[in-house]
């Protein structure tokens, strides 16, 4: 795997991390903001996100309308926007461990080892 | 609020997506990939990063330690992966939406009407 | 829908709540059990159980090894356990809510008009 | 651990077994019903009930209102159901299930060794 380049200073997910300290500063919402009830949170929003697929078959485009679309779209942003709030009171920089990350999974997942195994990738 | 600058082509969201479409690819498993299947695998992983936090009073520093502070750090990385492969599949710019979701949610909830107030903050 | 009888005093839910106080009692974890925290720890649990149907199709049996069968099974368990817990803190009867909210449902999905749409389902 | 008596053949569990069956066949919805979408709804209706506890210190009594109860009441009836149509599909006896798995923990948590033991409790 190719090492990806830094973000520059001007990055999404620094930009995310402002506006949302902003917005909570405006509101004096950080005292509700504790690690614990931001985790909690989050679970709301992506039980959010997942309600529109329980249903479905798949999720494919050709099974949703414009409302879903639109809808789903924005549940991933909720879900987005906590994660950010998350890892800012964590201290957490998002994009390095998401990169570390993948580099651990790299190790334990080789290519060779488990490709298209429904079975290996089933015990993940 | 002021509009935040448009991210570089260069950006971290995009970045993430180049490396897991890369590492999905390598081990053909795409076709385990649906919008259905990867929204039910982003609650699982937002639900072992919440589990680090269900008996703790509130998640702040004092209250972990090294080892909860890295696997609290890889879990979120987990739920940011899940979320970027989920939004690549559904052609969602997760940035712009985050961005056009914080715009409705200042409308949802004037910073003057709603300050400090748990009440307000309990029906969001 | 006939209305079910009401159960026995030597009823299943009766008996796993008085199982689950005696546990905790013993082990002096009532500290940690508040409403909230056993509501965090059901959707531990549930995403627990979620997870082995993840990258499967639809979780019918053959689709399952016996390992795989008995995991599910202890993951119901776990789920049943925290939410007879959660009832208990919360003074709540379980069986009543559910034939409550069965009652409810019947209204708002009359059988005549909901049958077989799995349009009218996705709105539920 | 006393071993508890088994229920009786009028017992809740069952008769929630039967009205989820009655009410879904009455619909034509089990053809939604895979045990895949059955978790799925159940984590989506535990969020539900989650998301009433986020913002909350504890969740205790004294910090609710009727509504908040009611709603709590109704979503934790929801969770039941969903749980119930699961092992219904699953095959699975609920209450033996759960006693069992208690028996399990029984072993894995040795009073003497786990009382009031936050430490080991967070290893849980």
């Amino acid at each position: 795997m190719t090492a990806p380049a830094a973000p520059s200073a001007n990055d999404s997910l620094t930009a995310l991390r402002d506006l949302t300290r902003q917005f909570a500063g405006e509101r004096d919402w950080q005292q509700f903001h504790t690690p614990k009830n931001l985790a909690m949170a989050l679970s709301v929003e992506v039980a959010e996100l997942a309600e529109h697929f329980q249903w479905l078959k798949t999720g494919a485009d050709d099974e949703l309308d414009d409302a879903k679309r639109t809808a789903i779209r924005h549940e991933m942003a909720d879900v987005l926007l906590y994660l950010v709030q998350l890892a800012d009171k964590r201290g957490v920089d998002l994009y390095a461990a998401a990169v570390e990350k993948m580099a651990l999974n790299a190790v334990k997942y080789p290519a060779a080892q488990v490709r298209g195994d429904a079975r290996k990738y089933n015990e993940y």
